[in-house]
């Protein structure tokens, strides 16, 4: 039996980039031809990192991936799996109330483009409370995030915090 | 860049089998390699058909994809997965009450086999609220499951119901 | 306008009929031109109450209600709510996991029968944690159920457990 | 038995009316004397249709309905309802996000207005994915609305996307 | 055995404080050596009652329980938590969705202080559906709060309402 | 300010005790003047360890705690609570499943003793997926207990299992 190829999408805004989210890229990019890591363009929501720096920032972390891509994107997340020729969107979850949300998405992709399949991984026990929010708050009152990003990202939070105070 | 050779396995009791299960087949199949689908033996638990009834019951259903395979297994589920050489374990999310019980499985699973992981497709709207379980409650009392469940199935289950009235 | 002749049903084991099922069934009873209270029938479960016990109490406690009967079922909800030419089955939810069972109920019957509309009511607050299982319970350990059930209830309950012991 | 003079409210913001709603009334308006369909004005919110707009397109959907009246309200819902002479506030049940909101809603309803009941109906699966925000997002990124909300409505959002762009 | 000497931290918003949050204060503070009620400083949130009116209020409310105190705080939680030396911190439990939440925030804490330890208590079931927010919204328009706060705090929240109108 | 005595009780099956048990009865037992490790004797309900095996091989886990104690109880907890002078129950929260079910028990203590507090922890991320049943279950096809169990109930475990087969 021949394998097919298959590409995956992986979109969210990574502001910046956490544990959890290179969990999720680590275990997901064997199992596709290509992982395309997709960075929200969106220009009404004030982030702390820009889209460039957070592309950036991503493709330092997995430059050990061959197979993983970094990219921007805006509009429907469907137009942008249909311009990847992406077959299969991967998404986190880690919580209930991700649950909901998630489950309303794939509903609604679903009917946009029924060829799109959602498939969701749990995220890792240890990155299970970890939110690119969460950093940027603890981050912000000089607490220790040395746990929830690697060590590059945490510099670069902890030098835009400066940066900005 | 190559397409990466992976074997999904879909585990389920599929007693029987129903119009939600064969929609996660269909759609997780041509994702990879092969797909293996691997009815439990549970001895101590009473079913309306045997496993190799079961299995034949599938194995009709899904003669027309190639990548399809359907067994039987018990003992623990990482340990066939290994045996099928399966990378990936594919579930279907209907509701929390699963996401839950899944969320506790996939955690408990990756401490047990860490390069196992477990992919979850939500079900499609229309079979949300199907369950085996329902199938047969209604099936019982003369209800129509044509919308449930196969045309064979039905006949299947029918059968089964009326031998043991 | 002239008001429509709506007939509603409200299903359920009532065993024993609690503080909760008497708020619902007070509350919606004087929505509708009947609302019958059926019983469900289940011999594969062992009560505490006999189904025509269950009846005689109920009734009891709602003989001030004009428009309320009781009754007893059995076979999918759907054939009895046409056979009672009900057209609107109430439901109370208490809590989330209600919140799910319910759901894949109500679209299953929904299914069935879809000119039948099944409606729910949030069970009040001082009643939301009474369940017929935890009087049961409560009863069996000798604790007070008198802010779960009526006076007549509890002496039944009371005297159920006795016999027993 | 002679059938209760029962008026329903159905408030909601409706900026657009969806499918989803449109499924709710359309069920909800033959079981009571009169269904007040009630836009919510919300000055400090920003909306795609002012309030008589989207009266209006509500109204040119339920026109076959002569039960169901369109206004407006701010205050108190349950000011509203008594303005109004409902004794039933009707609500549509997606998910369980919907169902925390709307329990805390009930009870707060509740011990403000005793008399007052909520009845929740489960909104159609083929809609449980719908809500007025989605529409604005998919018609904004210049995505297919048309299994999302009516004929009518789509060109109405359509037309109001190409005055702002 | 001798007690050991624990100090709980209670720390909140209470933008006003209600019937529930005093609840929580007092089945918790006899359970302590102090309990600090702590009041959020967040100059970037409008808030209904300044900082400093927020604590009045509230040491109004419980002077007849001399284990309580009441102060300010910013900055991360755990850092307040350990300047108060502090083991203990209350939070109250309405829902689902405070859960979630809580749950997130609990192993964020124990991952950034081990030694600090977050207890949840149950919400009383007549205060379940009480937010600072709803008793905003409804006193805002009129409506009655006197079952959500006390008549000091009601008629501070009136007498706030009626300057900014 | 002087330190109250408060005596807490934390209830369970324990069949067998898990590294989650041991996790909260060690962050839980510094906070009070004794904490009662109490063993539910259910005898409906088989076990696989006998109400004194579990006694003694908690109290084997803990011998290094002065202020715990193990007994058994049956009966309601509110009265054993009682017997005990314990002030405070402690419960273990998972997830959201869990906390539906020990709402309703909370508010049900409360109303029948309501000056006994039930204090939730929220389980450490390693154990929350951990349950005395999946120990069981895990153990029983030969699967690796190490990481849920101490050493020493782990050999009493493949004991037990070796007995039976």
């Amino acid at each position: 039996m021949t394998a097919p190829h298959i590409n995956a999408l992986y979109p969210g805004s990574f502001d910046p980039v956490t544990l959890g989210h290179l969990d999720i890229i680590r275990r997901a990019a064997p199992l596709y031809a290509t992982l395309q890591v997709a960075v929200l363009r969106n220009p009404s929501k004030r982030t702390m990192f820009a889209e460039l720096e957070r592309v950036a920032m991503i493709a330092d972390e997995v430059r050990d991936l061959p197979m993983v891509r970094v990219s921007t994107f805006d509009g429907l997340l469907v137009d942008y799996a249909r311009q990847c020729e992406a077959r299969v969107i991967i998404r986190g979850l880690r919580a209930i109330t991700d649950f909901e949300y998630e489950f309303q998405m794939a509903l609604m992709n679903r009917t946009l483009t029924p060829e799109l399949n959602t498939l969701y991984m749990m995220t890792s026990q240890q990155f299970s409370y970890v939110s690119s929010q969460m950093v940027k708050e603890i981050a912000r009152f000089g607490g220790d995030i040395s746990a929830l990003v690697s060590p590059a990202v945490q510099r670069l939070v902890q030098a835009r915090i400066k940066e900005h105070s």
